[in-house]
């Protein structure tokens, strides 16, 4: 593969996630400048309109939005397949992409992420408990009882891997993180399948390096992923001032 | 065309329009249940697990999210084209819509039509002024200006129509109906090609129905669109009892 990529976005970015997995699947080679969510310099503001995470520059394209770089990733390097053959399974594919973009990212993210490891170590301020409770009591259950109706019972969403399971799975490293595993006795289907994606080798290739990005000051980050060898850029649109605004999407 | 295609959202929903257009550019017959937004009954959330129009319902699925359901056109009607056949064209089409859906949806949807036609004659409160004003001095600006530097002096975004170029122009039928127009002396390029992409045919076709949903009050529209020949379902998911919740996307 001769294409150079370069995604730009941070390891904790379950969007980011996304299109890494997408491409390690595919087996595109590509290079990350792992900038730290909220501190993309001004520079970065050209590139993402919307200042979102992650962007995709290419030879032929610089995009945001991950749907819209996983589709394309598909477009241009179509095997192996990571979207159903079936039009009416496609569509469903891109369905549950979207429920896990929105509805598994307000209440993964917005609530249980940005409460319980956002606000304390990022911006310095408390988490607000009742907001997590109510996430966990209500919201967390709803989104579980969804995909266990959509989940099979062994395999994943559509047979064979794609988009789908994909985009839901990467919320669990977040949650995970966030001390959220899923209740396998009461959601077994999603359980199993979520568990079944993040084994499969596209998650054990970037898990290293999210794990490490989880642990380090993001000052510490880049020396911290180059020693374990990560496929960095040499340079960045990264800054490691603070700035709200820049979105995981 | 021998498949029944059932479109769930009303006429006023730029994402409902997004769709229908569609329908119609390639020559898909279908009926319209114009439940009325934040009308939806409990069979409803069943339908549209976060409660969004449009909804589409065929002989193969049972979809929401405009964006899936018209790539879901794509796939499964592909002529005549909606999307441009290069990829990277393709996935810049698709940043457009996303650009559109997300963006302008807030602006001029969330903003500006909430506050200048939803929140008096639906909820019954008063419009923030101030909230219209920054965002006809600072947010539609800077949407109108993004544009500018998208749009080609004439013709269409990707030369023929394209999906972008709908999921654009559907904001200015919600803007009108708030009052606004693009001024084309500031913002030419953007200007002629949203007035080109209102005067194709699709658009042509709701038009009427559109003007006439703007115009009547809940209670009355199956009646009034019945009347002008639109092509409504027999039966619908909707009640005329307002509660909030029911998501155009």
């Amino acid at each position: 593969m001769s294409t150079s990529v370069r995604i730009v976005g941070n390891y904790l970015s379950p969007y980011v996630r996304k299109v890494l997995v997408c491409l390690h699947l595919k087996g595109i080679a590509y290079e990350i400048d792992p900038i730290v969510p909220f501190m993309g310099d001004d520079r970065f503001s050209a590139l993402s309109p919307l200042r979102r995470i992650p962007v995709l520059i290419d030879d032929r394209v610089t995009l945001t939005d991950s749907s819209v770089i996983c589709q394309y990733l598909e477009d241009r390097w179509p095997e192996p397949a990571l979207y159903p053959r079936d039009v009416a399974d496609r569509a469903w594919a891109r369905w549950l992409e979207e429920f896990a973009d929105t509805r598994m990212g307000d209440v993964f993210i917005w609530r249980l992420f940005n409460q319980l490891v956002i606000r304390p170590f990022v911006w310095g301020e408390p988490t607000d408990d009742a907001v997590v409770q109510k996430t966990l009591a209500e919201d967390v259950p709803a989104v579980l009882d969804y995909l266990e109706g959509q989940a099979p019972a062994d395999g994943f969403f559509f047979g064979a891997l794609s988009i789908a399971d994909v985009a839901v799975a990467v919320f669990f490293r977040n949650a995970g993180w966030a001390r959220f595993k899923i209740d396998a006795a009461r959601w077994p289907r999603i359980a199993g399948l979520v568990d079944r994606t993040l084994r499969s080798d596209g998650f054990q290739a970037v898990r290293p390096f999210e794990d490490t990005s989880m642990r380090t000051p993001p000052t510490e980050q880049r020396a911290a992923l180059l020693a374990l060898g990560a496929p960095l850029t040499k340079d960045s649109f990264g800054t490691t001032i603070p700035r709200r605004g820049v979105m995981s999407v």
